[in-house]
């Protein structure tokens, strides 16, 4: 990025001036054709087809590349705009290609991190693509952190599209192959718990909230909660109920999930139904989100008309009881490694019945050699 | 935004071209101090605190609000744009507010469709904000299409931060309150289905993939792939076996599921092991991303060096296994109905035990009356 700015130094002021002119308030870029997201092929492993930002390949920018300023197709201009950019077009001028990585599909990595003259990174951006067709590049990904807004029309000028957003950047994409994009789909899911969590009494936890449709109802609920971004299921469920009720717990299994669509926006949601081992028993409401929460016995909060005709409260209450007074299992959570990283990630199974098909057939099939000889 | 348009062109034709110099391309927005996402807490319904889109109340916008352009902060400026800033400064416009609907968390929607004068677009969502603010509104959306890219940076230097972005738009958020924001988190994960599939002859399906970090390796693995936008697990796992295979399937059960994170750039990951019982067996590969698909005896299949290393592949034979020959049982899904609307969604659970614990309940506490009358 330095090299860059240097290279913005050394141009004539005067075709600085006539380039802040280019920037027309009223162009506004033109729609690029919509493309359809294919589902890429999962490798069944943690190391996906975009993992690569995590092990990118060493910076191979810097690199020169002998190019002129092109004019630009715009969906609406000012006179003075088309002149300055005439002018522009008959000059020379060293273009720095955008800094780079590659990462491990034959794609390249550009973020932006310092404030950069928006003709310049349009020139840049042209130049780079320009070489990077030439060498059969094909995914180009551009992260451009929100103090640097300014420039994302003009990546959407050459072609590029939103990836994903978050608070603070926008990831663009590109696909310079002549075929359909293989890059990863965007995020899709919000993932939610909701805690059973039961005393010997036979009491379950139950909060009234303070917003949401519930809101003033007088309604008591299962504690629930969204999991925050890089956080597992089962340590969400546990800090979830922490914070609404201050109750220590130990979670157990996930005793089922429902999965539901256009929750938010166009986004779906998974809500994980998980039901945890009280560890201490004195409630802390918290001031924020809750009204008010307690213990109370099971029949009464079933008896609830809310929980009546909500079917999705009913099966909570219907699993929760059936793990707790009979003999239903859901799926309890192992770490697992990655066969490409030294990552670990939770493997969630119902490991009572998996265990009773490893001791069956240990004593059944002796004579055989099991598939599988590790205990789990 | 036709009210809005003819505003503009009611502008004296000096002050528009002042404006226009306004827009220096120097210019960057300033980074908005970092803001945690809080968890919102879920409803436990499909009805969740962002839903309002799908039933917006009926459009408020139009309104007229007498405002004057002020001047900006701006974090590096040239002299011609102080000065054009100070002449806009001393004008008094009529300024639209932007239209908007109002959701139903006592906030507010704007969603831009057509192209707007930036400048204009500036000075409409200070006014409206200024608005907004008044009326006590709290959370504040705005959705640019991409062909709007041009006017980002005037909502991020009004303090908008991005919450998601889809393929042609991104949504930008705002908080009117002095309070912590509680809008809802954006989407974390990516889900992927992986399928087990096996014949009367105990063979498995298996493919070779033509990209990822198995291509060209010679491994055979179980069809795997991203459940589209929308979709639920079980027809996404029915649709991949299809368009990798050519093989009919009937989905049978979630076995088990990974979560992990960091599996594209921040996003996390939900891997659900499904197993799929054949309806057909004549293989026609899928030309595109696979390189082989065969019907293999699982001896073969787990004997390969890449599944005794991998153990979420050794997992997924182990509970396929469990499935076909012992007692295992996973997750099967049934539609259930949101308490708010009409959804429909669908919930996965241990449905023998649950059939189990119904039929124990009804045999052995007849003189109770069971919690749960309805059958599944």
């Amino acid at each position: 990025m330095a090299a860059s700015a240097s290279a913005a130094a050394t141009l004539p002021t005067t075709l600085l001036l006539r380039r802040l002119l280019l920037l027309s308030p009223r162009r506004h870029p033109t729609t690029p054709a919509p493309r359809r997201f294919r589902s890429c092929c999962c490798s069944s492993s943690s190391s996906s087809p975009a993992a690569a930002p995590a092990h990118p390949h060493p910076p191979a920018g810097g690199r020169r590349l002998r190019g002129e300023l092109r004019s630009r197709a715009m969906s609406s201009s000012t006179n003075s705009t088309v002149l300055a950019e005439s002018v522009a077009t008959g000059s020379s001028v060293d273009v720095e290609l955008l800094p780079f990585v590659n990462d491990k599909h034959g794609g390249v990595i550009v973020e932006m991190t310092a404030p950069m003259d928006p003709q310049l990174f349009s020139a840049s951006l042209k130049a780079s693509l320009s070489k990077w067709r030439e060498q059969g590049i094909r995914g180009v990904w551009i992260k451009l952190p929100i103090s640097l807004a300014n420039l994302i029309q003009y990546a959407v000028e050459e072609g590029f599209w939103y990836h994903h957003a978050e608070e603070t950047y926008l990831m663009l994409a590109y696909w310079l192959p002549a075929t359909t994009h293989t890059l990863p789909v965007n995020a899709t899911h919000r993932v939610g718990v909701g805690a059973f969590v039961m005393n010997d009494k036979r009491e379950v936890l139950a909060v009234q909230e303070k917003s949401g449709v519930l809101r003033g109802l007088g309604v008591w609920k299962f504690p629930t909660g969204v999991v925050e971004p890089g956080e597992d299921i089962n340590l969400g469920a546990v800090r979830e109920v922490k914070e609404e009720t201050g109750i220590d717990t130990e979670f157990v299994e996930v005793l089922a999930f429902r999965q539901s669509h256009k929750a938010f926006f166009d986004k779906s949601d998974l809500f994980f139904v998980c039901i945890l081992r009280p560890l201490s028993f004195d409630i802390t409401k918290q001031d924020s989100e809750i009204e008010a929460a307690q213990w109370m016995p099971v029949e009464e909060f079933a008896a609830q008309p809310f929980v009546q005709k909500h079917e999705l409260v009913k099966y909570i209450l219907e699993v929760g009881l059936a793990k707790v007074d009979k003999d239903y299992a859901g799926f309890s959570p192992i770490l697992i490694k990655s066969a490409f990283t030294d990552k670990k990630s939770f493997f969630y199974m119902n490991r009572r019945d998996l265990d009773k098909a490893s001791e069956s057939s240990s004593t059944q099939k002796k004579t055989e050699k099991p598939l599988f000889m590790e205990k789990l």
